[in-house]
Protein backbone atom coordinates (compact mmCIF):
# COMPACT_ATOMS: atom_id res chain seq x y z
CA UNK A 1 0.00 0.00 0.00
CA UNK A 2 1.26 2.93 -1.23
CA UNK A 3 -0.41 5.78 0.58
CA UNK A 4 0.27 7.28 3.81
CA UNK A 5 -1.62 5.43 6.55
CA UNK A 6 -2.64 7.13 9.50
CA UNK A 7 -4.44 5.45 13.21
CA UNK A 8 -6.14 7.77 15.14
CA UNK A 9 -6.08 6.11 18.43
CA UNK A 10 -6.37 5.92 22.79
CA UNK A 11 -3.22 3.37 23.06
CA UNK A 12 -5.39 1.82 25.77
CA UNK A 13 -8.21 0.63 23.68
CA UNK A 14 -8.03 -2.96 22.62
CA UNK A 15 -10.07 -1.60 19.56
CA UNK A 16 -6.69 0.39 18.22
CA UNK A 17 -4.68 -2.60 18.80
CA UNK A 18 -6.25 -4.46 16.33
CA UNK A 19 -5.57 -2.25 13.81
CA UNK A 20 -1.84 -2.27 14.75
CA UNK A 21 -1.43 -5.48 15.03
CA UNK A 22 -2.83 -6.35 11.83
CA UNK A 23 -0.58 -3.96 10.30
CA UNK A 24 2.56 -5.38 11.92
CA UNK A 25 1.52 -8.79 11.20
CA UNK A 26 1.57 -7.44 7.24
CA UNK A 27 4.92 -5.61 7.69
CA UNK A 28 2.56 -2.09 6.73
CA UNK A 29 4.19 1.08 8.33
CA UNK A 30 1.24 3.06 10.30
CA UNK A 31 1.76 6.48 11.65
CA UNK A 32 -0.56 7.54 15.17
CA UNK A 33 -2.06 10.06 16.50
CA UNK A 34 -3.08 9.96 19.53
CA UNK A 35 -6.25 11.18 21.36
CA UNK A 36 -7.06 10.81 25.71
CA UNK A 37 -10.50 9.41 25.54
CA UNK A 38 -11.13 10.15 29.00
CA UNK A 39 -10.63 13.52 28.26
CA UNK A 40 -13.54 13.57 25.23
CA UNK A 41 -10.32 14.71 22.92
CA UNK A 42 -13.03 12.02 20.43
CA UNK A 43 -16.17 13.72 21.13
CA UNK A 44 -15.10 17.32 20.43
CA UNK A 45 -16.74 19.29 17.35
CA UNK A 46 -13.26 19.52 15.40
CA UNK A 47 -13.21 15.32 15.44
CA UNK A 48 -16.51 14.66 15.01
CA UNK A 49 -16.44 17.13 11.33
CA UNK A 50 -13.24 15.79 10.57
CA UNK A 51 -12.56 12.48 11.28
CA UNK A 52 -15.55 10.39 12.69
CA UNK A 53 -19.19 12.01 13.34
CA UNK A 54 -19.58 8.98 15.77
CA UNK A 55 -17.09 10.20 18.32
CA UNK A 56 -15.30 7.52 18.49
CA UNK A 57 -11.58 5.96 17.96
CA UNK A 58 -9.92 4.26 16.08
CA UNK A 59 -10.18 5.92 13.00
CA UNK A 60 -8.20 4.53 10.06
CA UNK A 61 -7.13 7.37 7.67
CA UNK A 62 -5.83 7.10 4.43
CA UNK A 63 -3.82 9.19 2.14
CA UNK A 64 -3.18 13.17 3.41
CA UNK A 65 -4.17 16.88 2.74
CA UNK A 66 -7.28 16.96 1.20
CA UNK A 67 -7.95 13.63 -0.37
CA UNK A 68 -7.46 12.04 2.90
CA UNK A 69 -10.08 9.16 3.69
CA UNK A 70 -11.45 8.48 7.45
CA UNK A 71 -12.37 4.96 7.79
CA UNK A 72 -14.10 4.17 11.69
CA UNK A 73 -14.97 1.01 12.82
CA UNK A 74 -11.47 -1.44 14.13
CA UNK A 75 -12.97 -4.68 12.64
CA UNK A 76 -13.41 -2.91 8.53
CA UNK A 77 -10.09 -1.09 9.30
CA UNK A 78 -8.58 -4.53 9.89
CA UNK A 79 -10.48 -5.81 6.89
CA UNK A 80 -9.39 -2.27 4.92
CA UNK A 81 -5.71 -3.43 5.55
CA UNK A 82 -5.96 -7.18 5.22
CA UNK A 83 -7.99 -7.09 1.79
CA UNK A 84 -6.18 -9.62 -0.66
CA UNK A 85 -3.67 -10.78 2.16
CA UNK A 86 -3.34 -14.44 3.58
CA UNK A 87 -5.22 -12.87 7.03
CA UNK A 88 -8.75 -12.73 4.71
CA UNK A 89 -9.31 -16.64 3.44
CA UNK A 90 -10.07 -16.70 -0.46
CA UNK A 91 -12.66 -19.35 0.48
CA UNK A 92 -16.25 -18.23 0.10
CA UNK A 93 -17.85 -19.64 3.48
CA UNK A 94 -14.70 -18.92 5.67
CA UNK A 95 -14.35 -15.56 4.31
CA UNK A 96 -18.15 -15.59 5.93
CA UNK A 97 -17.38 -16.83 8.83
CA UNK A 98 -14.49 -15.08 9.47
CA UNK A 99 -16.80 -11.94 9.38
CA UNK A 100 -19.49 -13.93 11.31
CA UNK A 101 -16.39 -14.37 14.48
CA UNK A 102 -15.91 -10.26 14.14
CA UNK A 103 -19.65 -10.04 14.29
CA UNK A 104 -19.58 -11.62 17.70
CA UNK A 105 -17.07 -10.03 18.84
CA UNK A 106 -18.48 -6.84 18.36
CA UNK A 107 -22.14 -8.02 19.61
CA UNK A 108 -21.18 -10.58 22.43
CA UNK A 109 -17.60 -9.96 22.79
CA UNK A 110 -16.86 -6.53 23.24
CA UNK A 111 -19.58 -5.00 24.96
CA UNK A 112 -19.63 -6.92 27.86
CA UNK A 113 -15.29 -7.83 28.19
CA UNK A 114 -14.08 -4.34 26.92
CA UNK A 115 -16.73 -2.84 29.14
CA UNK A 116 -15.76 -3.95 32.24
CA UNK A 117 -12.14 -3.57 31.36
CA UNK A 118 -12.66 -0.03 30.72
CA UNK A 119 -15.29 0.84 33.90
CA UNK A 120 -13.30 -1.31 36.51
CA UNK A 121 -9.65 -1.00 35.33
CA UNK A 122 -8.95 2.53 33.93
CA UNK A 123 -12.42 4.40 35.28
CA UNK A 124 -12.63 2.73 38.65
CA UNK A 125 -15.67 0.96 40.23
CA UNK A 126 -16.45 3.87 42.75
CA UNK A 127 -16.29 6.51 40.06
CA UNK A 128 -18.91 4.68 37.67
CA UNK A 129 -22.86 6.12 37.29
CA UNK A 130 -25.53 4.08 39.60
CA UNK A 131 -26.73 2.99 35.88
CA UNK A 132 -22.98 1.98 35.20
CA UNK A 133 -22.99 -0.07 38.29
CA UNK A 134 -26.35 -1.55 37.66
CA UNK A 135 -25.34 -3.14 34.33
CA UNK A 136 -21.80 -5.01 36.13
CA UNK A 137 -23.40 -8.25 36.67
CA UNK A 138 -25.06 -8.74 33.09
CA UNK A 139 -22.28 -7.45 31.44
CA UNK A 140 -20.17 -10.12 33.32
CA UNK A 141 -22.29 -12.86 32.44
CA UNK A 142 -22.61 -12.34 29.02
CA UNK A 143 -19.10 -11.96 28.70
CA UNK A 144 -18.45 -15.10 30.90
CA UNK A 145 -20.21 -17.00 28.03
CA UNK A 146 -18.45 -14.78 25.41
CA UNK A 147 -15.53 -16.67 27.11
CA UNK A 148 -16.80 -20.03 27.62
CA UNK A 149 -18.07 -20.24 23.92
CA UNK A 150 -14.58 -19.52 22.07
CA UNK A 151 -12.81 -21.58 24.55
CA UNK A 152 -15.15 -24.34 23.44
CA UNK A 153 -14.41 -23.74 19.66
CA UNK A 154 -10.47 -23.31 20.29
CA UNK A 155 -11.31 -26.98 22.06
CA UNK A 156 -11.69 -28.24 18.82
CA UNK A 157 -9.66 -25.95 16.03
CA UNK A 158 -6.08 -24.22 16.34
CA UNK A 159 -7.52 -20.77 14.52
CA UNK A 160 -11.12 -19.24 14.67
CA UNK A 161 -11.57 -20.57 10.94
CA UNK A 162 -9.53 -22.83 8.58
CA UNK A 163 -6.14 -24.37 9.28
CA UNK A 164 -4.74 -20.89 9.68
CA UNK A 165 -4.74 -17.35 11.39
CA UNK A 166 -7.16 -14.57 10.19
CA UNK A 167 -8.98 -11.46 10.93
CA UNK A 168 -11.15 -13.30 13.48
CA UNK A 169 -8.26 -14.29 15.21
CA UNK A 170 -6.69 -10.70 15.35
CA UNK A 171 -10.55 -9.25 16.59
CA UNK A 172 -11.12 -11.44 18.91
CA UNK A 173 -7.50 -11.65 20.31
CA UNK A 174 -7.61 -8.07 21.46
CA UNK A 175 -9.40 -7.50 24.11
CA UNK A 176 -9.43 -11.34 25.39
CA UNK A 177 -5.75 -11.51 25.74
CA UNK A 178 -6.79 -8.63 28.65
CA UNK A 179 -9.98 -9.64 29.85
CA UNK A 180 -8.02 -10.20 33.30
CA UNK A 181 -8.68 -6.56 33.46
CA UNK A 182 -12.20 -7.04 33.36
CA UNK A 183 -12.27 -8.99 36.51
CA UNK A 184 -12.35 -12.26 34.19
CA UNK A 185 -10.40 -15.35 35.58
CA UNK A 186 -8.50 -16.17 32.16
CA UNK A 187 -6.76 -18.80 33.99
CA UNK A 188 -9.95 -21.12 33.64
CA UNK A 189 -9.80 -21.08 30.02
CA UNK A 190 -7.30 -23.17 28.67
CA UNK A 191 -8.26 -23.80 25.00
CA UNK A 192 -7.67 -19.80 25.03
CA UNK A 193 -4.50 -20.05 26.87
CA UNK A 194 -3.50 -21.91 24.42
CA UNK A 195 -4.68 -19.95 21.41
CA UNK A 196 -3.12 -16.97 23.06
CA UNK A 197 0.48 -18.70 23.05
CA UNK A 198 -0.01 -19.33 19.00
CA UNK A 199 -1.06 -15.67 18.35
CA UNK A 200 1.78 -14.03 20.17
CA UNK A 201 4.11 -16.77 18.18
CA UNK A 202 3.13 -15.23 14.46
CA UNK A 203 6.43 -13.37 12.18
CA UNK A 204 5.73 -9.92 12.88
CA UNK A 205 3.26 -10.47 15.89
CA UNK A 206 3.62 -6.89 18.23
CA UNK A 207 2.31 -6.68 21.48
CA UNK A 208 0.15 -4.44 23.02
CA UNK A 209 1.61 -1.05 24.40
CA UNK B 1 -25.74 -20.25 -6.13
CA UNK B 2 -26.25 -24.29 -7.02
CA UNK B 3 -26.82 -25.14 -2.45
CA UNK B 4 -29.96 -25.49 -1.01
CA UNK B 5 -30.24 -21.95 1.39
CA UNK B 6 -31.80 -22.40 4.63
CA UNK B 7 -32.68 -19.05 6.97
CA UNK B 8 -33.21 -20.46 10.54
CA UNK B 9 -35.11 -17.45 11.71
CA UNK B 10 -38.22 -15.74 13.69
CA UNK B 11 -39.89 -13.30 11.72
CA UNK B 12 -40.09 -11.00 13.81
CA UNK B 13 -36.67 -10.13 14.00
CA UNK B 14 -35.27 -7.53 11.64
CA UNK B 15 -31.92 -9.32 11.67
CA UNK B 16 -33.56 -12.07 9.86
CA UNK B 17 -35.02 -9.87 7.66
CA UNK B 18 -31.62 -8.70 6.49
CA UNK B 19 -31.06 -12.01 4.88
CA UNK B 20 -34.52 -12.40 3.55
CA UNK B 21 -34.11 -9.26 1.85
CA UNK B 22 -30.49 -9.68 0.40
CA UNK B 23 -31.57 -12.73 -1.46
CA UNK B 24 -35.00 -11.26 -2.51
CA UNK B 25 -32.71 -8.56 -4.61
CA UNK B 26 -30.43 -11.24 -5.56
CA UNK B 27 -32.95 -13.13 -6.98
CA UNK B 28 -31.84 -16.06 -4.57
CA UNK B 29 -34.37 -19.03 -3.21
CA UNK B 30 -34.11 -19.18 0.49
CA UNK B 31 -36.44 -21.86 2.53
CA UNK B 32 -36.79 -21.10 6.37
CA UNK B 33 -37.41 -23.15 9.09
CA UNK B 34 -38.94 -20.79 11.53
CA UNK B 35 -38.26 -20.80 15.78
CA UNK B 36 -40.00 -18.54 18.52
CA UNK B 37 -37.30 -17.00 20.20
CA UNK B 38 -39.82 -15.64 23.08
CA UNK B 39 -40.35 -19.52 23.71
CA UNK B 40 -36.63 -19.85 24.00
CA UNK B 41 -36.84 -21.94 20.98
CA UNK B 42 -33.21 -21.40 19.81
CA UNK B 43 -31.86 -21.74 23.60
CA UNK B 44 -32.10 -25.78 23.53
CA UNK B 45 -29.21 -27.75 23.77
CA UNK B 46 -30.09 -29.73 20.57
CA UNK B 47 -30.34 -26.05 18.61
CA UNK B 48 -27.16 -24.94 20.21
CA UNK B 49 -25.31 -28.01 19.30
CA UNK B 50 -27.27 -28.81 16.20
CA UNK B 51 -27.35 -24.82 14.52
CA UNK B 52 -25.58 -22.19 16.96
CA UNK B 53 -23.76 -22.51 20.07
CA UNK B 54 -24.49 -18.78 20.85
CA UNK B 55 -28.10 -19.91 20.90
CA UNK B 56 -29.40 -16.72 18.54
CA UNK B 57 -31.17 -16.67 15.27
CA UNK B 58 -30.44 -15.66 12.18
CA UNK B 59 -28.37 -18.36 11.02
CA UNK B 60 -27.56 -19.34 7.58
CA UNK B 61 -27.59 -23.47 6.68
CA UNK B 62 -26.20 -23.53 3.34
CA UNK B 63 -26.04 -26.98 1.83
CA UNK B 64 -28.50 -29.73 3.79
CA UNK B 65 -27.33 -32.93 5.48
CA UNK B 66 -24.65 -34.19 6.83
CA UNK B 67 -22.57 -31.33 4.53
CA UNK B 68 -24.78 -28.47 5.94
CA UNK B 69 -22.63 -25.39 7.26
CA UNK B 70 -23.86 -22.91 9.50
CA UNK B 71 -23.28 -19.21 9.36
CA UNK B 72 -24.97 -17.30 12.40
CA UNK B 73 -24.24 -13.29 12.46
CA UNK B 74 -27.44 -11.60 10.28
CA UNK B 75 -24.30 -9.37 8.29
CA UNK B 76 -22.35 -12.26 7.75
CA UNK B 77 -24.91 -14.06 6.51
CA UNK B 78 -25.34 -11.04 4.07
CA UNK B 79 -22.16 -11.06 2.86
CA UNK B 80 -22.03 -14.70 1.97
CA UNK B 81 -25.11 -14.28 -0.37
CA UNK B 82 -24.06 -10.96 -1.78
CA UNK B 83 -20.28 -11.83 -2.22
CA UNK B 84 -19.01 -10.94 -5.96
CA UNK B 85 -22.79 -9.57 -6.88
CA UNK B 86 -23.43 -5.70 -7.07
CA UNK B 87 -24.48 -5.49 -3.49
CA UNK B 88 -20.99 -5.33 -2.41
CA UNK B 89 -18.62 -2.57 -3.84
CA UNK B 90 -15.51 -3.53 -6.29
CA UNK B 91 -13.56 -0.26 -4.45
CA UNK B 92 -11.48 -1.79 -1.91
CA UNK B 93 -11.99 1.37 0.34
CA UNK B 94 -16.00 1.40 -0.65
CA UNK B 95 -16.03 -2.18 0.22
CA UNK B 96 -14.32 -1.52 3.83
CA UNK B 97 -16.29 1.47 4.18
CA UNK B 98 -19.66 -0.63 3.41
CA UNK B 99 -18.22 -3.08 6.65
CA UNK B 100 -17.61 -0.03 8.42
CA UNK B 101 -21.15 0.92 8.57
CA UNK B 102 -22.55 -2.67 9.35
CA UNK B 103 -20.57 -3.22 11.95
CA UNK B 104 -22.00 0.29 13.57
CA UNK B 105 -25.03 -1.11 12.84
CA UNK B 106 -24.33 -3.83 14.86
CA UNK B 107 -22.87 -1.74 17.55
CA UNK B 108 -24.62 1.61 17.90
CA UNK B 109 -27.80 1.19 15.90
CA UNK B 110 -29.28 -2.43 16.74
CA UNK B 111 -28.71 -2.90 20.73
CA UNK B 112 -30.44 -0.09 21.00
CA UNK B 113 -32.85 0.52 18.43
CA UNK B 114 -33.83 -3.05 18.28
CA UNK B 115 -34.06 -3.57 21.43
CA UNK B 116 -35.83 -1.01 22.87
CA UNK B 117 -38.81 -1.88 19.59
CA UNK B 118 -38.58 -5.88 20.99
CA UNK B 119 -38.15 -4.61 24.55
CA UNK B 120 -41.48 -2.29 24.29
CA UNK B 121 -43.48 -3.27 20.95
CA UNK B 122 -43.10 -7.65 22.01
CA UNK B 123 -42.83 -8.26 25.69
CA UNK B 124 -44.22 -5.07 26.76
CA UNK B 125 -42.62 -2.76 28.98
CA UNK B 126 -44.43 -4.19 32.37
CA UNK B 127 -43.08 -7.60 31.06
CA UNK B 128 -39.70 -6.03 31.65
CA UNK B 129 -37.26 -6.59 34.70
CA UNK B 130 -35.67 -3.70 36.45
CA UNK B 131 -32.11 -4.25 35.14
CA UNK B 132 -33.96 -3.76 31.75
CA UNK B 133 -36.09 -0.97 32.84
CA UNK B 134 -33.35 0.49 34.21
CA UNK B 135 -31.38 0.84 30.57
CA UNK B 136 -34.86 2.75 28.66
CA UNK B 137 -33.58 5.86 28.83
CA UNK B 138 -29.72 5.38 28.05
CA UNK B 139 -31.14 3.33 24.68
CA UNK B 140 -33.32 5.40 23.83
CA UNK B 141 -30.44 8.60 23.78
CA UNK B 142 -28.14 6.52 21.72
CA UNK B 143 -30.28 5.19 19.23
CA UNK B 144 -31.46 8.63 19.26
CA UNK B 145 -27.87 9.61 18.42
CA UNK B 146 -27.72 6.60 16.01
CA UNK B 147 -30.59 7.58 14.01
CA UNK B 148 -29.53 11.17 13.62
CA UNK B 149 -26.02 10.26 12.55
CA UNK B 150 -27.58 8.15 9.20
CA UNK B 151 -29.98 11.33 8.81
CA UNK B 152 -27.16 13.33 8.58
CA UNK B 153 -25.22 11.09 6.43
CA UNK B 154 -28.67 10.96 4.24
CA UNK B 155 -28.30 14.39 3.98
CA UNK B 156 -25.35 14.65 1.68
CA UNK B 157 -26.01 10.65 0.23
CA UNK B 158 -28.41 8.87 -1.75
CA UNK B 159 -27.05 5.17 -0.36
CA UNK B 160 -24.67 4.61 2.51
CA UNK B 161 -21.65 3.88 0.29
CA UNK B 162 -20.67 5.78 -3.33
CA UNK B 163 -23.67 5.89 -5.98
CA UNK B 164 -25.33 2.42 -5.65
CA UNK B 165 -26.90 0.42 -2.83
CA UNK B 166 -24.96 -1.83 -0.82
CA UNK B 167 -25.09 -4.35 2.01
CA UNK B 168 -24.65 -1.25 4.28
CA UNK B 169 -28.33 -0.09 3.46
CA UNK B 170 -29.95 -3.54 3.68
CA UNK B 171 -28.25 -4.32 7.16
CA UNK B 172 -29.48 -0.24 8.60
CA UNK B 173 -32.95 -0.77 6.35
CA UNK B 174 -34.00 -3.45 8.26
CA UNK B 175 -34.43 -1.81 11.99
CA UNK B 176 -34.42 2.02 11.15
CA UNK B 177 -37.77 1.33 9.14
CA UNK B 178 -39.60 -0.09 11.85
CA UNK B 179 -38.13 2.29 15.08
CA UNK B 180 -41.23 3.54 15.60
CA UNK B 181 -42.13 0.35 17.29
CA UNK B 182 -39.11 1.29 19.80
CA UNK B 183 -40.79 4.87 20.08
CA UNK B 184 -38.65 6.45 17.61
CA UNK B 185 -39.98 9.44 16.03
CA UNK B 186 -39.29 8.60 12.48
CA UNK B 187 -41.07 11.42 11.05
CA UNK B 188 -38.96 13.55 12.38
CA UNK B 189 -36.18 12.41 10.20
CA UNK B 190 -36.28 13.27 6.75
CA UNK B 191 -33.25 11.92 5.03
CA UNK B 192 -34.32 8.70 6.45
CA UNK B 193 -37.90 8.79 5.27
CA UNK B 194 -36.75 9.34 1.50
CA UNK B 195 -34.02 6.82 1.77
CA UNK B 196 -36.65 4.17 2.81
CA UNK B 197 -38.43 5.49 -0.23
CA UNK B 198 -35.58 4.57 -2.33
CA UNK B 199 -34.88 1.05 -0.54
CA UNK B 200 -38.27 -0.31 -1.11
CA UNK B 201 -38.24 1.14 -4.91
CA UNK B 202 -35.61 -1.34 -5.67
CA UNK B 203 -35.97 -4.10 -7.82
CA UNK B 204 -37.15 -7.69 -6.09
CA UNK B 205 -37.48 -5.53 -2.85
CA UNK B 206 -39.10 -7.57 -0.38
CA UNK B 207 -40.91 -6.38 2.66
CA UNK B 208 -40.88 -7.57 6.20
CA UNK B 209 -43.83 -10.19 7.55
Amino acid sequence: MAETLVLHEDPRSGNCYKIKLTAALLGLPLLTQQYDIMAGETRTPHFRSQVNPNGRIPVLQIGAGDTARFLPESNAACWYLADGSALVPQDRFQRADMLRWMFFEQYNHEPNIATLRFWLHFVGEANLSSQQRSQIVVKRMAGQDALELIDDHLERNDWFVGEAVSLADIALFAYTHVADAGGFALGDFGHIGRWIERVEALPGFAAMD
